[in-house]
């Protein structure tokens, strides 16, 4: 830790600074966070670009009671977390992750909300300024957004909404030219004339939405900075304050050759890869399933586009991590559109696709089809639109709990007309999303394999090699009889039903249970989750006395309860495997497993003592 | 019928008109919107409004083949229904209501999207268009969008990436200088500004975002659509025309003296009733459950806004439907916001407030409610933001498909950490709302009832005259316990738990198993559906042998599936009733009763059916 970092354990000391002294600080802050975030990973370009606005935000203003600072996603909020009394988690590599990457109210009466997702940070300052005067408080509140994340509806909400609350509220534009990728849409070549022209363009989009506007040309520059948050503060009616600028900076040309994987590695300036750093324990490890399975799946598409004009992938701004990579991107062409972050754009431009004929294909997080709820439901579901979604990142994990991929069964699942995939390897994988690009003509969403079945993958063999090439789709689903379960294995008393990616967990279940009672049990993989198949169900009804679903998703609402209320009639007993109706933030994994009962070992034990109870019943 | 509109049967005897002829068409069309609205209710004003836009749409553009209009929202639409081959579904009274109110593809080639939620009508035409591109084919692709849309997130999304999308895109901005009530938005600052400038002020918000622009003033003259719709027809690169019409044109001062219930009958110009225009038989009805329940709340509310500045409504344009009247808004002066059509919005500002101290009231239907569904788990759930959603329109109806009120049960009960309440009367609901916006301190949605709770309070008594006065809280809902059930009537054998609005229904299907059993069933109303009362879900498995759920409200994945879950590795059988996982389109309420089953004589039938089978088992 620097000398004068050191010193700051609060916003007030950084008050206490001079002009030097701040710039000292500035320097240790970014070195601290080009080593925190490649030891630890992190969001390392947005971080350091966002050094100097944070630190002469603290010098001008005075939260948390008189003031309040809206961190947009909030993932750039870093140095916002150190000055606020957490540096040592960023200093201290004992303490690193004892802090979330994103605000916090749980840790700091400075993080007024729990954030990670895009867009609705002027809204909630917003709500902060109504309440102040409403009340007859003062104080100013601050919301710092993003250019990426401007082109997000709900962030165009906000500021629209801005200009009629009136009253004092600083939007601080914080332009590093970059989204998660680069840009897209026609509001930046506006941000562009107007950091051309110093902010005199008469193409002034926020002048048009009521705001006042003031450009900063410097945006890591302290004095700059200053200047123009003093000018503005406690200021009457909203203003927006366009600061460029660099994401990245301070890490020159990047400072590692990379590991070959991902073109560009954290570099100054307009970098893909700056956008996230993998820990430095993590370079050289195989890819994850987000990648791998991806990739295939990217690999696959590609070798149709010559005789497929309408087969597209639409990635709203999430294309890197979910295994689109920049050699993909430039071979697909026009078979491949980064939207930005426009969730309900990204779906309804699909369906408007599909429409006239085409295959789109929307690859995010589950986590963002949340944010296009009311489109998947009207336009795509309620039209049959002929669109695939690629549900990335599901499941239980360790993730902060604004990235949680445990709704989306939930959510999915309830839409009439949506058919949900569920496969249980690559190749399963692989057909489902040939079918769903091609025969299907109707709402598909395919839950993307996570790493449950990637190890298992691997250690079958399945899969080798550090990023496989696609193998060919194997035939195990059945497009024309996708409705079907696939029985893997008939047996008696219990019947374990495995939704996707328990699978593995359901085969050690099994396998525990074989050897104990001596009775191997049914074994079933669904493949789908949006529809009963009466025949396999009803089959079950002969042989077994007791069902145990299992699903990598919210019990509640999810699909198990469905196969529960299926047989609430029958004396068949329902058991339902999967994590709860909760939040939760970065708890690991196995942690969570142990928690929803949800280890081979514990499930065995729970269906032996349910059968055994059963039986002394008779 | 006119005389020239019964020669209409298609846009291709639109193009043989000459210009008299097309004015004649246009003052026929006009007389008819008025009789047909008049008569069978519908959304007046709009659709007056758009007569000569859409006459000259049809004029100008070689729809469905060669040319697309995408119709935003699509109740506007009335006039391309009636050239499209279906005038005599508006002209012949004894056909009213054979076509949607909406677009619908099911009835017409001329109607790509069936549509009737805001803003997403720019991202379908630019996948219309882009799969034009895509494919070598030519052709226009119109975006026709009112200036209330524009508020809307999706709407701004597609806007942003029409211009980088590039290629020919005609997008109409509809501009009657109304939203449903008036608009808000910093937004509109500039849409006035453009239109006191006949076009030429430099605050452009369309320019800004890259896309060619045009005004016309007089955007119910029909040389002028034609002139402005001719020279953008085969553009190369996407333009905005901004035309400038007159909501309710034709109805001068309004032709009928009003109800008294409402402010503004319809009446031409920026009149809020004439949004929509309830059928003439319906005149003088009793107000609906909306305007019932909706009014007692503000009510109520109103009443402790003199003593609390943080206690505050806001709606997202839908205000009068849902009893917010008139009156009640100028009265409650800043306790009031229109945000406009801003739903994502509208649920942040409510979480920003919230955390501020406030206790806001987010009001809107179910089916709006999606387009927040982000927001409800992120800013609000996730962040425990005392924020209360008033959700309408909610359960089984006869309504639009789009505006369907089954899934909100699914969605909203999904999400951890919000509440979800269910009262099951007006001083129920009363006293839930008082608690929600009091000492709860949490994330609430009240499931505000319907017409079955209406009628049944009506007969009983509790609710009289037009608009009752609201009731005092009367204690049913004990906030200290809102978890626990509420247990009516205590029987053995069969249990109904009747979630919300389908009291009345188990009601009367305990009525007809206790005269034909002999036996009266357990009667529970659980007042909430995000938690599982174990006291009385245990308590019931002593005397009872089958637990019956009903929910008006999607049984896949809602609530009575949490109980079947419940119970699945228990003796206790469980039936879930409630609506399927379907779409539905104007299907009579009492037709869809009869095929989910959820008759009080069809359930009690099952319910005895499943008690003999069981104890012939025994």
């Amino acid at each position: 830790m620097g000398t004068i970092l050191e010193r700051i354990d609060g916003p007030e000391d950084v008050k206490c600074l001079d002009r030097e002294e701040l710039e000292g600080l500035a320097a240790e802050i970014r070195a601290v966070l080009i080593e925190y975030c490649g030891a630890h990973g992190g969001h390392v370009g947005s971080n350091l670009a966002t050094v100097e606005p944070i630190i002469a935000l603290h010098r001008v203003f005075n939260p948390p009671h008189h003031d309040h600072i809206v961190f947009d996603v909030s993932h750039q909020a870093y140095t916002h977390k150190i000055l606020t009394g957490r540096r040592r988690a960023f200093t201290d590599p004992s303490l690193y992750g004892t802090v979330s990457g994103f605000t916090c109210p749980e840790e700091s009466p400075y993080d007024d909300f729990m954030l990670g997702h895009t867009g609705t940070s002027i809204s909630l300052a917003c709500g902060l300024a109504r309440m102040r005067d409403l009340t007859g408080d003062d104080g100013n509140v601050v919301a710092f957004i993003g250019d990426g994340s401007l082109s997000s509806g709900p962030a165009f909400e906000g500021l629209d909404w801005a200009a009629e609350q009136g009253g004092n509220l600083i939007v601080i534009l914080n332009d590093n030219e970059m989204s998660i990728a680069e840009n897209h849409g026609g509001l930046y070549r506006s941000l562009a004339a107007l950091r051309r022209s110093g902010g005199r363009s008469a193409m002034n989009p926020f002048r048009d939405l009521g705001l006042d506007y003031r450009y900063v040309e410097e945006g890591n520059d302290l004095g700059s900075l200053i200047d123009a948050f003093e000018a503005a503060k406690d200021i009457d009616h909203p203003i927006l304050i366009h600061i460029h600028t660099r994401k990245g900076l301070g890490l020159g040309h990047g400072r590692r050759s990379g590991s070959g994987l991902l073109e560009g590695t954290p570099a100054e300036g307009r970098v893909e890869g700056n956008h996230w750093e993998d820990a430095r324990s993590s370079v050289g490890n195989l890819p994850n399933s987000r990648k791998t399975y991806g990739r295939l799946a990217m690999q696959a598409l590609q070798r149709r586009f010559a005789d497929e004009p309408g087969l597209v992938v639409i990635s709203p701004a999430t294309a890197l991590s979910n295994g689109i990579d920049p050699e993909f991107r430039r071979q697909a062409g026009s078979h491949f559109m980064d939207v930005g972050i426009t969730e309900s754009n990204a779906v309804a431009l699909a369906a408007g696709m599909a429409r006239a004929g085409g295959h789109p294909v929307v690859a995010t997080s589950s986590t963002f089809f949340q944010r296009a709820y009311d489109q998947i439901e009207q336009e795509m579901a309620l039209n049959g639109s002929a669109v695939t979604l690629l549900n990335f990142s599901t499941g239980i994990s360790g993730t902060d709990v604004t990235h949680s991929g445990v709704s989306d069964i939930a959510m999915m699942t309830s839409i009439p007309g949506l058919t949900c995939l569920a496969p249980t390897g690559a190749a399963d994988f692989l057909s489902m999303l040939a079918w769903a690009t091609g025969p299907a003509h109707r709402p598909v969403v395919i839950r993307v394999p996570g790493e449950l079945t990637l190890a298992y993958e691997r250690r079958q063999g399945t899969l080798t090699g550090e990023y496989p090439k696609a193998p060919v789709a194997d035939g195990t689903f059945d497009g024309g009889h996708w409705e079907h379960y696939r029985t893997l294995q008939s047996g008696q008393g219990v019947a374990l039903l495995a939704l996707g990616d328990t699978l593995p967990l359901a085969r050690a279940t099994a396998a525990i249970l074989t050897e104990r009672t001596g009775r191997a049990p049914t074994l079933v993989d669904p493949g789908q989750y949006s529809l009963m198949d009466d025949d396999t169900l009803e089959g079950l009804g002969k042989d077994h006395r007791l069902v145990a679903t299992l699903e990598d998703g919210q019990v509640e609402g999810g699909w198990g309860q469905r196969i529960a209320s299926y047989f609430g009639s029958s004396p068949l007993h329902v058991i339902n495997f999967g994590p709860a109706r909760e939040f939760n933030d970065r708890v690991p994994v196995g942690q969570l497993r142990e928690r929803y009962g949800m280890t081979p070992v514990f499930m065995a034990s729970r269906l032996e003592e349910a059968m055994k109870g059963m039986e002394q019943g008779d």
